[in-house]
Parts: structure tokens; C-alpha cells; sequence
């Protein structure tokens, strides 16, 4: 299996149950098909897995493009022993309703589904069924395998479409999403030690501890990048938990640390920071390559480290 | 009620049901004891009904120092009709373990609470009762009145003790909690018209679209509130909806828009990126003034700008 | 004489003796030539005059296109009562070599001349006058002027095409300098009083003292010019004299204080340095305007103002 | 003579003539005494011996404590073939008034002197000569030697304390010059080939052409060192020569080429601007060490390196 991530008799673990949009991402990991899939009840779980060496890698969500980062995730991959993601999956966020045979739209008084799902499908409800209540459930998938169990708090399961397929419940409605173009991105997070190699087209994920609370800390964090030309996909500040307004920054950038100037950029992070951890490099899902000035090229940084080697 | 931040014949409303932490936050407030207070089902609600003019402010959860920022409160004030922060209160987040009267810990199958709460009291419950099943809740206080409507989901719900108070359910343990010195911060919104008078210790709230997506673009908003020695306390990326990596920032500053260097700085920033919103200039609930240097006071802005115009 | 930069019964003063390139400066003011020119010693000396209302205004060189800033016009307009330069004139460095009637090339071993115009010259006396020696002198009109006194310390000089002009010698060569488009530019001086017109192509010269000495702090100085895009077209230190690395930045930026951008930086520049001083805001003599960037310009500059105003 | 910086039978140069302060640097370098000294007559000319071969290295002036930077050296060391500074030596310049034996105050009526040295013993004059008069001479020494040679051009000269006792001229005054304090740097300039090994108190000298001229250019090239904290002693702007406005810097920094910072900003500087010249790492004369924070020591660059190559 060449184009895998991973060569591997261990399993592979994901955000479960079954039928979740991480396991539909999982599945799109070449070979992922062919391997045992164990879910998780979350993230810390799943990761626990990985680090305890009884399963190969995790498929978590990492940053949804309406709800923004998520902090489980963000919160897991940061602490505790270190990871490294290998493998970036971005998948359209599209919901079904699902319900048992037998049950029509005119039969829905309550709908079960995990609370963001229910957030982000108020529209179609608000014009086909507004009188339908809401039942939380800790995932999709948990909603709809409710259905199957003949729970009686609800009548349908909003859901991604994975799980109607595994499940076999019926379809009432496809696409009832309100922000057509919704994405998620999901990352599969291993134990270090399978640096994947550049292609041009890379990510590198960071967990920065902030330098200190003055006017100017976090641009001082920042300058390392941008002197390098170093673009940030993503930033967000997570709180460490030690008092109100103490952050960790959670950081995605354009490129690959074996680039040089993202090495650069590193070595520069690691001399003002206390803490810094590496989370990974990896292929970018899109494919798509930074912009970079000829001066931020590897053949610049070349040039400039033989011509003072030269001189010293 | 001279000390009130506010001054009105309509009610107040807040992220209920009754007994949240949200309700406990807006009775810290002074004068809203007394007031209507209506519960709202989620942030986009209580904040429709102060620019629908039916309540005069609504109290939301704005940050968690475990959790983070709260979303849904961060996305509904950043958009539609401009609204204002009016007050802020910092609260305790502290749970206990509420059943009806005559259930003792040894009858406890199952637990109603919010995720969240289920997930920062993992601990205890390891310890206590560690073959507890969760069940899902919309709210702590929700689940709390799910018992006294004599559900049999579950047999005791996790809450705040304001609403052990208000429903008179027993409390079987209190401060069961994982984190210890955990604390929410909620802040009170009002429509425009009532900047509160600065003191000295003052917060602004802004949010602020991304200039551009090129390296060095989040430096030069920074740069911004850097050289005028304006320190950030909170600053988060919420996606814009638009497409992956599209970014507002949310941003908490340390200090009053009368306050000369904070004014300045916003002048900065209208000028460098395209949208910005002043959400308001509110008393910081643990009255910490920030660290001015001489030359970032108000004092030397008037001498600078009197210089200058003397010289024009 | 509506053009003229000045209304004044008093005379001007110019860089002396008669016939200097400053004297040709002085001349292409309007309205200067049918005033009355005195020629002073040196810069402190023409200065001097002025801040004692001996003279409406001093005409002298401020930098070279090849050798610089004049150090003696930057000290001296930078201490002491404060100026104000109104006017700037760019002339065209060019030599000619001048003798009393009946010498010729032949008869010449030795030339007087100011060192810095034998610097300039070195190619064309190399190339027809191999073996001529140099007598130093003040100036080039003070060497043209010792000819005409009857000198046997040399036989020619160098000297500024007007000297030849206003004295009669005879030119033998013109055209003689190494550099061809050398320039100096010259700046009219005069006390405060008198800020000319913005005409959109302007230039305002400065005098920063350092604020300190440590890394970074020549930064946070320019920094006040690069937030506001104000482009420095000279940038100088001068000693202050004090001790070896103490310095006065001497500074030419594009634009009029009375642009909004220049006077948004000069109250950020009084903000941080101990001490600057304003010398004026002219048009400039090249009539080159500044790029300005839409939110650089006195528009975005207003909109800020207004939006924070309304705001506070 | 293992205190000397140089090895060579070959003879050294130096701006002369003899006796001049420059002499005087020269022979305060151990072992320098011993060899072989040549006059040059200016600072191209004796650049030009050493780039020939002529001389092993040429003593120039640098830097005065009032006069700022020295151009002709600036310049000549900037240009052409590539040389190393290899020691520096600080001087006070403290002016002596001179004559021939029988010769006293009363009987000046003109003083000889380079205009440098009239400028600075101007209060002297002033109160002890009111009436001489000045005649200008290429340097203080020359001044001194044409009294030796019997000129009637003027009686009396001012020159430095060393050309007194090599000519065996009366000294009729002594400390006449204004700024008591004032001092000279020197530096001894020699081919590549012998760079001196770091000190703890070190400094390197840069020739940098500006990046581009747009706002901020040059705080793009500063950000070079103070990213890396490393502080600069001295910056000058000097003319390419090739339009007004064009600017070569010329720059000297705390620190030896073999300091991981020092050598962290060349190398930034060789990406970001299109030509930069390395002049040389040297000893301070003052034995200054600078003030490194932890951040940008040697061991926290070599640990970042170690990291970083760890990770690719």
C-alpha cells in the first residue's frame, strides 16, 4: 500500500461511533480501508490509544470552517506525551435525516442529533419542520444508532450520510445543511518518528506557550515568522488553564520544517519562547504551495550560510 | 440604584434556563436583583431580543479559563446590529450534585448534565462513582429541572449551586469540580448609547477582520496596539464562515476607549483593516489597572498633539 | 514678488564669498536677486545672522550627492534658537578652471582650490595637468578671489562657473569634474514664523535625538514613519558630541507636516525620543510627489478620527 | 611579538604625513613601533598600497567624537577590492600650538592649520589670538613641517602632540582645544586572510546598500539585528554617488562574526539585501563586552540548531 501514511500491523483508532464524518475522513486515508478501526469516545481517548502503542494513529477533527478550531483536539494533541500528525483530510460538512422505515416526515415531533448539527441545520427545520424539538446526543452517529436501538425520545436522527450507509436507515432528507461549502479538517496524529517527506505543498503544526503578558509578546512570536516569510494558516489562542488570560498558541503554517525557512523560523521560535512544540509537518489536503520570494527560498538561506561559514 | 450600568424599564435577560451560571452572573450585577430577568435559550436569542428593544441587556458567557472562548457568544455579538459590553462579572465555576429528595449516591445509574459539566467533573466521578453513565443535557440547569419533572433518564444531575438553591433539590456533594480555581467570565450587552465611565481598570472588546492573508498580516494589527503599549488580554480567531482560514479576530484589550493610547490605536487600526466593531469599554470585574509607561499616557498624547498643532 | 518664499526688508546670507555654488542657490529663489546678499564665513556664521535679525534668511548646502550631508549646515541648524528651512534648491555640481588673462595650461603648476572640488576633479587634472600641485583654500571663490588679488601661490583654480562670471577670469576648461550629474542641494533657512504652503510634493526635515541604546532602538524610532508610510528620503546620525556613539539622527522625510500621515508621526516620535526638533516643511525642489496608499492618505486619517470620535 | 595583530615584513601605511594623530594610533599597536612606517597622503592611497601589496595594512581615521564618521575612509574601505578592519585604536585629540624657536604669542599674526583643528581650537583663539587669521593646510602636521621649511605664509601652527616632539618645534600652548574629551577612532586595515579570534568585547563593521526605497526599507534591514539583539555602535548613511538620495550604510555592531547572533544576522542580511560587504570582526580599544540576553547567547542558538535538526 504506497500511497498509505503508515505501514503498520497496529490498528487505527478515530472519533467515534461508527458512521462519525472522522471515520467517512479516516476512510479516505489510502489503505485505511483495508486496516482494523477502532472508535473512540473522544479525543483523549483516542490519542491515549496512540501513545499506549495499541493503536497506530488517531483521526481527529482539528478546525471546522464555521465553528472554528476544536479545542478537545487542540487540547489533547498539545499535552502529555508528544504526537506528530502525518496526514491532513479536509471532508464537506453535509447533513442527512435519517429515520427508521415506516416513519415519514409528518411522523417527527423530536429530532435527535449532536447540539453543533442541530446549530447548523436551523434553517431547512425552521421551513419543513418547525415544530420539531430537539433531543441532544453526544455525536450524529450516537442519534441515528439510537433510531436502530428504537429509542422512543425521538422519531429521526440528523447525521452525516456514512452513517445512513452503514446503518441502513432511511434518507428522508440530503444536503439539509444551511452553509453549503461547510468543511472540516481532520488530522491523523501518530507517535513521532514517520516524518513525512516535502512536497511542495505542506502544513507544519505548532503549540507556542506565550512568552509573557506585556504589550508586544505575542508580535514578538509572530516577527519570527514573518521575517522568514513565513505565512500562518491558522492561529488560535487556547487557555492553559492557569488563570483567566494565560493562552497557549495553537498554530498551523505554510510549509515544512525540512524548508528552510521554516527551520529558520523554529530555531528563531525556540530561542524566545519557554516552550514550543512541534506537532508535525505534513501534505496539505489542497495541494496548494506558499508563495515564497526568492530571498525566503532554501537557495537564499544556502547562500547566505556559505557566505558567512565563508568568512568566519 | 446609582451603582447600576444601567437604567431601564425593560428586563434583563440571560443564557438560561433559570440557576445557570449565566443567571448567578447577572444577580453579581448591582440592581438586577430587583429587575425581570427572562431567560433566553441561547446567545443568538437573548441577544435578538435587546436589538428587538425587548430586553435592555442580555448576560452571556464570554470565556472559560478551561474552555476557553464560548463561541456562540463570540459569533452573535460580533455580527448583525452593533451592540455594546456594559459590564463584566467573573464567576467561580464550581458544580454539585443535585437529586431529588430521598435518592442517595448508592441509587445514582445514570447523571443529567451539560457536556461540559460532565467533562470537568471526570475526576470525582472516577473516584465516587465511577459506573455512572452521562446523560446529555442542554443545560446544567436543564437537567436539574429534567428532575424535578420526574424523569427517569437519570436519577441526579451536575449543576451550579444556585440552582440547588432555586429548586430545592439536595445537594449530595458540592465542589466537585476537577480544576479547582476554574473561573467563567460574562459579560452584559446592551444596544449602543451607554459608554460606562472609564475608572482606571477598563477592558475593550473589539472585533477585527483579517487585512490580508499574506505573511506578516495579523504583525500589522498588532503593531498597532504594540506601539502604543496597549496590552491584549484575550485574543481569539473565529472562522468567518467564508472559506477555511478566514479569519475575525477577537480581541480583549487592557484599557478604556477615552483612554488617549487606546483611542489612538483604534484610529491605527480603522485605517489598516477593513471592518472593524467596538463592542465597548466596560470596568474589568478584578479592577487591575494595566502597566502605562510615561510615554503611552494620556499626558504625553496631549503634549504630542500640542506640538504638533502648534507647529502646523 | 509673489513666488518669492519670503516678504522681508532684511537681507539674505549665503555661504560666502561671492561666486560659491550657494551663492548660485541663493539666486535661483525668486525674488532673491534684487535683494541684498551678504556673504557669510561659515554656516554658524550665517546662522547666526539670522537668529539675531541681522538677516531674514541663510542659504546653504545641506548634502552632496557624493559626499553626503554637510555636517557643519546639519550641526548647525540643529542647536541652538530654533529655524526653520522654507526652501530648497538642487544645483548641479560643476567646475571650471579659471586663470587671469594671459595664463594658459602651460603656464600652470600649481592650482588653488577648495579640497573637496580638487577631490571631485582628480580625473581631468590626472588626465591634462599630471603634474599641477594643490594649494589648499576656504572655498573656490576664495582661491578665484586670491588670483585676482595678485597670488604667486598659484596660477588657476577651480571654482563655481558664477565666480568666473562675476569676476572676469578667464575660463580655461568647463565641465571638469569626475562626476557628471553630481548635484548639492541647498536649503534657505529662516527663524519660525513662516511655514510654507503644502503643494503635495513636499519634504520635512528633522532632528531626533537617539532614545536610547540598546537594541532595537534606532526601530522604534522608524517605526513611527513606517506605521504611517512616511518614506525617509535622508537619514543621518551626527554625533552629539557627548561621547563616541552618541547620536542625533538627522531626517528628511516626503511630505508637509500639514499632511495628516507626517503629523500622525511626529506625535509618535514626541512621544518616544527625549528630544526632536522640527525644521520645516517645504516643497520640494524636484516637484516629486510620494506614493501615499489609500490608508495613508488625510481621508483615512479624518474617517478614523471621526469613527473614534463618534464612538467615545 | 605575539600581542601584534599582524605578522609581516612588510611595512605599514598610514594617513600622513608624519607626526599626524593617525601616526600616533599606529604606534600605540604592539610591535608596530618596530617596523616600517609609510606615510600615505590620503585615505585612498594608502587603501590602495595595501590592496597592491605595497603595505601589509593601513592606519585610518574612522570616527571622530565631533566630527561623526570620517567619509573618506567610509568610502574608500567600501569600495574595490575586499579588506578586513583587524584592530582599532581610540585616541584623544588634544591640539598644541607650535612654532620655531624664537617665536612667541605676540608675534602671531597667522596660524597654519587643516580647518578640522581651526574649527575645534576656535574658543582658544578666541580669547588668547583674537586677531590670526587662518591659513588652511592638508593636515595639522603638514602645517607643522612647512614652519620646519621656513613658509612665511603664517608663524605659528596647530597640530598634535606628536608632530612637537618628532619636529622638535617650541610648544607655546597646549589642551587648546574646545571640547575637552573629544576622541578619535582609528582602524587598521588589512587584506582578508586574518580574521582576529572573538574577545568577548568585539565589533564588526558593515558596508550595506538599502534594500529599496519605500517606507520601511530600512527598518527591514534593522530588524536584522535587533531580532537577534544585536546592538549598533554606529550608523551612517553615506552617497553611492549614483542620485541624491542613494544611500550605502555603513554600520559597526556589538559583537564578533563568530557570535552565533552575530553570524544568525549576516545571514539575514545576505537574503534581504542585494549587497552586503563584511568589513571585518576586531577587538574594542574601550574592552566593552555587550549585554547578551540568555535568548541570543551562543548556547541557546546551538540549542534551537540541535532541536530543529533533531525534528527534520
Amino acid at each position: 500500500m504506497t500511497d498509505a501514511p503508515f505501514d503498520s500491523s497496529l490498528p487505527l483508532t478515530f472519533l467515534g461511533p461508527e458512521g462519525t464524518f472522522t471515520e467517512a475522513a479516516l476512510l479516505q486515508v489510502p489503505g485505511a480501508g483495508a486496516m482494523l478501526r477502532i472508535p473512540s469516545t473522544n479525543a483523549a481517548a483516542a490519542l491515549a490509544k496512540v501513545r499506549a502503542g495499541e493503536a497506530f494513529a488517531a483521526m481527529l477533527p482539528i478546525e471546522n470552517s464555521i465553528e472554528g478550531g476544536v479545542p478537545a483536539t487542540l487540547d489533547a494533541i498539545s499535552k502529555g506525551m508528544e504526537l506528530r500528525i502525518i496526514h491532513e483530510v479536509v471532508v464537506p460538512v453535509s447533513f442527512v435525516l435519517v429515520a427508521p422505515a415506516g416513519v415519514e416526515l409528518a411522523n417527527i415531533s423530536s429530532v435527535g442529533t449532536h447540539p453543533h448539527a442541530w446549530a447548523q441545520t436551523r434553517e431547512w427545520f425552521g421551513e419543513h419542520l418547525p415544530l420539531a424539538s430537539h433531543v441532544p446526543a453526544n455525536s450524529t452517529a450516537a442519534a441515528a444508532h439510537s433510531l436502530l436501538e428504537g429509542t422512543d425520545a425521538f422519531q429521526a436522527a440528523v447525521c452525516a450520510p456514512l452513517v445512513a450507509e452503514q446503518t441502513g436507515l432511511n434518507i428522508l432528507a440530503a444536503g439539509i445543511e444551511d452553509n453549503m461549502g461547510a468543511v472540516t479538517r481532520f488530522v491523523l496524529v501518530a507517535r513521532p518518528g514517520s516524518l513525512p517527506e516535502p512536497t511542495g505543498a505542506d502544513r507544519t503544526t505548532l503549540s507556542i506557550a506565550q512568552p509573557d503578558d506585556h504589550p508586544g509578546a505575542l508580535m514578538a512570536l509572530l516577527e519570527q515568522f514573518a521575517s522568514r516569510g513565513v505565512n500562518l494558516s491558522r492561529i488560535e489562542s487556547r487557555p492553559t488553564g492557569q488563570f483567566l488570560g494565560h493562552y497557549v498558541f495553537s498554530v498551523d503554517l505554510e510549509g515544512h520544517i525540512r524548508d528552510a525557512r521554516v527551520a529558520d523560523a523554529l530555531r528563531g521560535l525556540h530561542r524566545v519562547t519557554a516552550e514550543i512544540r512541534f506537532l508535525g509537518s505534513y501534505p496539505r489536503a489542497d495541494k496548494q504551495p506558499p508563495l515564497i520570494r526568492p530571498y525566503n527560498s532554501d537557495t537564499a538561506f544556502e547562500d547566505a550560510a556559505h557566505w558567512v561559514q565563508a568568512l568566519r
